[in-house]
């Protein structure tokens, strides 16, 4: 094998015209859009029409006239059409942090009777830490198993289960359907944290009939640095359902300024505080970008990223101490490839000094994620030329290499 | 009184010179700073900077190149200065309504043996809703209160006192330091909404002992549409202080990414979530702006407009119906004022279609504010003779002024 069999592979690919909708930095291979995407360039755009005209211009108005308050239903539906859910089901706000405090206590609204939240071992950390703020606070009880014991743990007190889809460090896909509907045979809801599942795999929410699911805007969506995350409530609870974060834009009549609230009991009830309309403005280009490429052709160009990826490393990388660490099989994973090695973050620093940009997850975990709208299996190959060049020279051992910085 | 009157006014005004800071469209006078401050030319600028060089450049490494990680205790720390904290008890993040949870939450914690929130009827819609939603969530109770009956309802029972420093509709204001001792003196915490008091008037949370405080981006900063919110922690109460939304932002270690949540112990422990970049970059410039101007000059100048408008409106439209609602004293009052009228929403709309820009609150109340970075007295004269043109000539009972648009 050699380079032009990747060469062949990006002859054949579908979605290689969206490449040119990015501004990337030259000389770099950006691996890393599983923690932040690139630039679209309409985002650049449609962040200055929002700042120079909507805001300075239109000032106040464009509440009304720029579509300003409409816009976490307007981004939601959009978003919907990427994951699987019906129009108004989806709104865009907070940070995935945020709502999923508010749909996670959602659920103990909606099964009043039941008192354990169930979640796994080794999850993103801030699912889990939100997680244990709400039951301290609700007076319920936060289960953390192993997650080859999550399923046998959903009882009879089990208001949900609340899973990330693509695990954050091994890429390990859970299946949706199965779970789900295992999930709710005991009575549970069972809530999607989709942060590594929205602009990466065909996901298809109503499909599988989940009841709750949160996500995050600002990875494969590429919507900016902190942009405002996602939430799906299915349309049989939004009459039901109660957030705890009762804000002015969940009220049924945010602009009557009534004395108590009366939540609006459609999606809007989950919305709380007022829009951050500059990030939903970056957002929205990203999403726009998205939803012109087909979610199963984005899918398995990803993963057909992440199988060259493998094969590889495991090839022209063999002997120097990487572990595949995450799924082998393409059906059980998701789009971003992480080895072990015991020297994980100064080889990620030496990679990226070369313009290889992965990151590193602790204790020994250098992280890549291919993002299909703008890399290709010729960037793949040439990533893997320089892993293989830092490896055999060993580059990684240099001093500057093993400073941590404040971020990871 | 003629114009020559406000000119000489503005001629002794040692703010003249940051009109030019705005970028404000031609033909308007914006009276509604209150609640969407205008564009300021360096916001553009920052937020261009933040999108094409920070994002589309620096990528992922931005989160340490670029300062994003430290933005909300930085951004704080500019607050800080303009409310009267030390520059480690103020973090910008979430929306107000957010925050609000958070800190209300938080008093509950550091009040444990005490159950109930108490606030005033009329305080601004989502203050209370999100007091409900914690109460009824935390088993607490919450006490709505007629403004003259919150100081005597404190007592063993209450954790925390919640008011908006200046009222939203009436501009009342509360003494801060006279309600802090108060409530103090029962054992009680106090938190205060600076929501129409951060960049308005020369506020001093520390000089009133203040507990816990919460306020706005987009209002007086000056910060756009749905810019991030502060908060405010006293340097005494962090160590202790809980917030049920414990995201990986408010963890001692964020990138550790230990399996349990354990707070940072300092301003942090407030934050949940990622923090919203682009957000973040506007408001930091509407906040170097306002750290330029001396806060005793903006209060200062802002009640001398409140106060020429008064006497104007009072003058030069007396016999149509417009009755004053709010204080008269300038020490009682914020920088907006509102005048009842029957026909009010009308009325609003049919000054806005001639460029003076104010806003409606219900039942009957147009409000005007008067942001002392970019208006001058002269501009308040302009103002009320279009007013006076409005009233005279019943312009504001054509239909088209009477159809509600979503947002008032």
């Amino acid at each position: 094998m050699d380079r032009r069999d990747a060469d062949a592979l990006d002859a054949a690919d579908p979605l290689a015209r969206f490449r040119d909708a990015f501004d990337l930095p030259p000389g770099v291979i950006y691996l890393d859009g599983n923690s932040l995407g690139p630039l679209p360039r309409a985002a650049a755009a449609q962040v200055e029409r929002a700042v120079r005209q909507e805001w300075g211009q239109g000032l106040i108005a464009s509440w009304n006239t720029a579509g300003w308050i409409e816009a976490p239903q307007r981004l939601g539906a959009k978003v919907a059409r990427l994951i699987g859910a019906g129009p108004s089901e989806v709104a865009v706000a907070d940070s995935t942090s945020v709502n999923l405090f508010k749909l996670a206590a959602g659920a103990l609204s909606l099964r009043p009777d039941r008192k354990v939240i169930i979640t796994e071992q080794g999850n993103f950390p801030t699912d889990v830490y939100v997680l244990e703020g709400l039951c301290a606070q609700a007076g319920a009880m936060l289960k953390v198993l192993p997650p080859e014991e999550v399923m046998a743990a959903v009882d009879a007190d089990t208001a949900a289960v609340v899973l990330t889809h693509v695990h954050y460090k091994t890429a390990r896909r859970w299946d949706m359907a199965a779970v789900t509907q295992a999930v709710q045979a005991k009575g549970a809801l069972m809530l999607w944290d989709l942060a590594h599942t929205a602009g990466a795999l065909a996901c298809d929410l109503n499909g599988a009939g989940a009841d709750l699911a949160v996500g995050c805007g600002y990875k494969y969506l590429n919507g900016g640095p902190g942009a405002p995350a996602f939430l799906f409530v299915a349309a049989r609870h939004q009459a039901a359902i109660r957030s705890p974060l009762s804000g002015w834009m969940g009220h049924a009549a945010p602009f009557a300024f009534e004395d108590r609230y009366r939540p609006s009991g459609d999606i809007r009830t989950m919305l709380c505080g007022t829009p951050p309309i500059l990030g939903l403005a970056a957002l929205e280009a990203g999403l726009d970008l998205q939803l012109q490429a087909d979610p199963k052709a984005v899918e398995a160009k990803g993963l057909s990223l992440c199988r060259l990826f493998i094969q590889l490393v495991e090839t022209r990388c063999a002997g120097h101490g990487l572990v595949l660490a995450g799924p082998r099989e393409m059906a059980d994973r998701g789009l971003h490839v992480s080895f072990a090695h015991p020297e994980g973050y100064a080889l990620v620093q030496a990679l990226i000094a070369r313009g290889v940009v992965g990151d590193f997850r602790d204790p020994d975990i250098a992280r890549f994620g291919f993002s299909p709208l703008y890399l290709s299996h010729a960037d793949v190959w040439d990533a893997v030329e320089i892993l293989r060049e830092v490896l055999e020279s060993r580059a990684f051992e240099a001093p500057q290499f093993r400073t941590r910085a404040a971020v990871t």
